[in-house]
């Protein structure tokens, strides 16, 4: 059988995990790692596989099915996915809610004018907790949506506190408050605030003789990140970040709570969860259970941009449609 | 906007469901329903649509859109959702495992040579569970699976103690073991057997001077049924039954527990879980969801038998793709 040939954009956290993933993806390969770092400096687990400049990755054109883009959404996935769309087939994470719309137009239009299949917005959030919202809004119409996120690391928020003044590192813990979740699981419908969703714990190292309080005060402040929240601030060294917060957890939940029958009598809940040791390496490999769908796509000429809304869950497996049918129906 | 014309062919739980959760797709309308029994005997609910009896569907072939078959799968759906299927798209929740191949078959056949989009094993499990297990599956190819039913009450298991002599009554619950859950949701993979999973509870109503310790004895060593599995058995009155046990919850979890990185270091637990008031009300609200989808399908022309694992997310809804992207991607 002839394999999927896979090339990867950007050799971050996501793009390492798309090359580890592959190991349980028998049937893909990868071809190429391209970086806007130079090449020189970056090796790669991939025996034999090239490592090359962004601006050579027009020459893969027929040696790449799919091109999975590993970079940030605001920094390369806003510039590089339509210009790629162009050439290769792609499946990409980009997560920035608002800006979905827009940037889905430019890649459709791309993709459409190129003949080339490319998925847009593959993760989790977006992406499989958007597949869970669909399946139990379309199915309990009469209901509540409530999604939760974490325990886990915001990389924004982690940021947020890094710039501030006296701050030499820091780690964000988004945590979903659990006495709401029960709540939600009873089937009570509460209306909740944000603070009565999540807390936020932050680890910070602060540089010597720096203003402890000052800080606390300025992270609590914080707008959009902070001010909303019940927010815990602990100082510590650089070697207890580092030894104890050095990995990237993540994950949440997806719950819907609805009700059928006369006056709404009979109440459910659907309820879709993750728990996540690396958040990257997750989004990893729904990255690739998706490529394997854009090159099927492509296959069969259904060109353009699309979502994981527009993926049957058949098209991610290897298996038959006879296969799955029996193993897993 | 021309709603979807839905008939509904059986009136039981699930039928009545059906009927009464279309309150909620305000896209479709009932036009007819029909049925084995005498239709002059059957009371529905809804104003001006007329009951029918079964023999006279043929003459429904231009009024209605999508048949919802309601019936059970072994006496009706096997034997009916074939011949329906050379007249109608279809839905059906035909859930013998065992037999879906075949199943599939045929309705494909009829299906195919009649130009009908016919969506079959649709409802819970199989459907939304096997649709969780295959995007986990896929998403985590590194992994084991594990589904939990329960607690809800198991019809085929009450009718196996009712059949007893001696027994007046009887419901059986499902109940899924807690630690158990609790391991798997650790990520520690646990090899378990049928007893360590799931234990049963039964509720019988004894004839007046019956053997109780006959009863006992024979439920719990009923083969396939009960050996295998921790049963416990009360002896209660028709009326406690009536009072505490008359509703159909049910629900389960669907759990993938996975790992990534090298040697696996990183750990993922994906969990779908459902808890519902009613089961035949709910199978009846997914069964709606895939009727709309099954109507898509045929404006398509895409015809022939399809499963969940077929159906894109996006087609399950009211809602365009842009509508979608924005609200729930």
């Amino acid at each position: 059988m002839e394999k999927i040939r896979i090339g990867i954009t950007g050799y971050g956290n996501l793009g390492k995990g798309v090359e580890s993933g592959l190991e349980h993806f028998p049937d893909m390969e990868l071809k190429a790692v391209f970086t806007r770092r130079d090449p020189a400096g970056i090796s790669i687990r991939s025996h034999g596989v090239p490592v090359l400049r962004y601006d050579e990755i027009g020459s893969y054109r027929d040696r790449i099915d799919v091109m999975i883009l590993c970079g940030g959404s605001a920094t390369d996935l806003a510039e590089q996915a339509p210009v790629v769309a162009g050439m290769f087939n792609t499946v990409d994470s980009f997560d920035i809610h608002a800006r979905i719309p827009e940037y889905y137009g430019r890649v459709n239009e791309a993709a459409l004018s190129s003949r080339h299949a490319c998925i847009i917005s593959v993760g989790w959030d977006p992406g499989l907790f958007s597949v869970a919202r669909v399946y139990s809004n379309c199915i309990l119409p009469n209901g509540n949506d409530y999604t939760f996120w974490g325990p886990g690391v915001s990389q924004g928020h982690s940021d947020a506190v890094r710039r501030i003044k006296g701050v030499k590192d820091a780690k964000q813990y988004t945590v979903p408050v659990e006495s709401a979740i029960e709540k939600v699981r009873r089937g009570e419908n509460p209306e909740l605030t944000k603070r009565q969703k999540h807390t936020r714990l932050c680890y910070v190292v602060p540089e010597e003789g720096a203003d402890l309080n000052s800080i606390e005060r300025m992270i609590r402040t914080m707008p959009d990140y902070f001010d909303e929240y019940a927010t815990t601030v602990s100082f510590i060294s650089a070697e207890t970040l580092h030894r104890e917060h050095g990995r990237m957890p993540h994950g949440g939940f997806v719950i819907r709570s609805g009700a059928t029958g006369e006056n709404g009598i009979n109440r459910h809940i659907i309820e879709y969860s993750l728990k996540l040791d690396s958040n990257p390496e997750f989004t990893s490999s729904v990255l690739l259970a998706y490529a394997r769908a854009a090159y099927r796509l492509a296959m069969r000429s259904d060109f353009g941009a699309k979502t994981v809304l527009d993926i049957p869950p058949a098209m991610l497996s290897a298996l038959s449609g006879a296969e799955l049918r029996e193993k897993f129906l």
